[in-house]
């Protein structure tokens, strides 16, 4: 049986101890460490885990048995460094993209009394990945892959939100800007290295199973699956019902380069393109509805699922033509498309 | 012959060339790419390089002789990557403290069209001595001990900011907050373990001397070392002459904790506290010239020169004990105590 949220959470507090434990003995005044406990538990805590519990079911697969109390542990451990890894990304991304809410709360940087504080919080957040490493993994022959597959993915990462901010900033719509090409460099690098990657290659290390051979089958796979899903993000924004997608699109009127927009100008004329440059990307919700008008003149909605059929198609090929002599299981990559082949929210 | 900063700033092109290469493999768009170069140099060069610098300086007393152009070449790369660590931290900072120049330009966040661009810009900057420290270092067996004091050191940097982020609030002056305790933790944290004690630590782990025992006399003696050269930054910013100094002070104002302050506090009068009470922290000429005839008052200066003997004392007696046969050379850290004793700015 798959990990439940629950089980996942449960782990978190004995790292937050651990955490704690490290600043009391540097000898961290209290105000400070209260204020770090907090910023752990508001910003790590409340997601889906998706990623952070795909570590631990990877892993229950590679092994190909229940795990023992202390591989559930430190296949958990490694999960929630994701988790930390994306608070980190989450906390700046939300200052840097002036947001609001996040999880259903005042992004941590709007939060009472925290401010620009935030942005060393979340330097914080990503410091204590390497904490727990150290404190868990340090034995390992595999310690060192593990550190620099952190600095590769959160490198990686970085650069996708760097080309994400120069192509799309929110307050100068330029749609010459946006490019098929550079859609599909952002969310490879922003999103499917430490969604998708990570997790499976974390899996692998800890599994026993991180051969070369395997982590390159891990990328040439997972990439594309990621790819793929952020396309379906970008669907769903403007397609998914709002009431099962759990929250409103605003892509259109926030100026993203998302694959919508961007299949939209393969596609229009002269004419559709002029709707686009005057409604594209404007807090308003008259241009909003203009633009999703002209999606829909534009099939969008049925270009999307040929893209899934064929996306689907090409990741089923691959993962039946994987080699499973070397330790690596399909099951793995089954369990994670099944998880988002057709998702509504 | 102690090295020069042009001979040091003529290593910098090649290592942003490095970075450069490692983005182009990953294809990043040719916008992005120019993007991050720019905020390399502007962010890393033009500052005095003391902590760059005196890793070479430091490598080459520790092995006794003029270093071959290689070993040269990766002593400053070293020296670079603190550099690169301070400028993470001084781009974040600036923002933190809503500062506007930096080096006689703008902060960069300040610089046309950058904005909130700069925290990412700033994880960037970090990450890039990750990518240099494999580079070059990945096939040395101290390989690991270079990440984890990196990670260590930069955790102990992030500790020391949160803990001045939140005594010394820009908004809120509150004296109450202030004590000789979070000031010997703030400096020490924030200033002296990535100033003092990492170029040491670095040219001991390159020349081969990295032994506990050394690490561990080089934090005893560096640590006060850093802490002593604070406490003189937080006197000239009062008592130099501004115009040795190269700048206005602004500590006053700006509601620093202080080690001024904090001398002021233990020392003052329940009428003196009320005047700093009035006059510390605000933006205001004439509140600044009050607290700083209390400053006067209280012979602030008498008790910054006992300070400073007492602690040079405490240094050079520490220094003296040293045990060279390990490998330890006391001029290390004589050459160290040199460059800061009795200076003027």
């Amino acid at each position: 049986m798959p990990v439940s949220r629950q089980q996942f959470e449960a782990v978190f507090p004995r790292l937050v101890d651990d955490i704690k434990e490290h600043c009391v003995k540097y000898k961290l005044p209290e105000q400070a460490l209260q204020w770090f406990e907090k910023s752990l538990n508001y910003n790590t805590l409340g997601g889906k885990y998706n990623r952070g519990i795909s570590v631990i079911d990877s892993t229950r697969i590679l092994l190909g048995r229940d795990l023992s109390e202390d591989d559930f542990f430190k296949a958990a451990t490694l999960g929630w460094m994701i988790e930390l890894l994306q608070a980190f990304f989450l906390v700046s991304d939300d200052i840097m993209d002036s947001s609001k809410t996040r999880r259903g709360q005042p992004c941590w940087y709007l939060a009472p009394n925290v401010g620009m504080v935030a942005i060393n919080d979340a330097f914080m957040l990503e410091t204590s990945i390497y904490m727990l490493l150290r404190k868990y993994f340090r034995q390992e022959k595999y310690y060192v892959d593990l550190l620099e597959l952190f600095h590769d993915v959160s490198f990686q990462t970085e650069l996708g939100q760097l080309c994400d901010l120069l192509t799309a900033p929110e307050d100068h719509v330029d749609l010459d800007n946006f490019s098929m090409e550079k859609y599909t460099f952002i969310v490879i690098y922003k999103t499917a290295y430490y969604s998708f990657y990570l997790p499976v290659a974390l899996a692998m290390y800890f599994s026993g199973h991180a051969t070369p051979k395997n982590l390159q089958q891990a990328e040439d796979i997972l990439i594309p699956m990621g790819e793929y899903f952020q396309v379906q993000d970008d669907y769903l924004d403007n397609f998914a019902d709002s009431s099962v997608l759990g929250k409103i699109g605003t892509d259109i009127q926030d100026n993203k380069c998302s694959w919508l927009v961007n299949q939209a100008l393969k596609k229009c004329s002269k004419e559709q393109r002029q709707v686009l440059e005057e409604n594209y990307g404007r807090k308003d919700r008259k241009c909003e509805a203009r633009v999703k008008t002209l999606f829909a003149e534009l099939e969008l909605e049925k270009v999307y699922k040929e893209y899934e059929e064929r996306r689907v198609t090409e990741l089923r090929e691959k993962i039946s033509q994987i080699d499973e002599s070397d330790g690596m299981r399909k099951e793995v990559y089954e369990e994670f498309l099944r998880k988002i082949y057709k998702r509504s929210k």
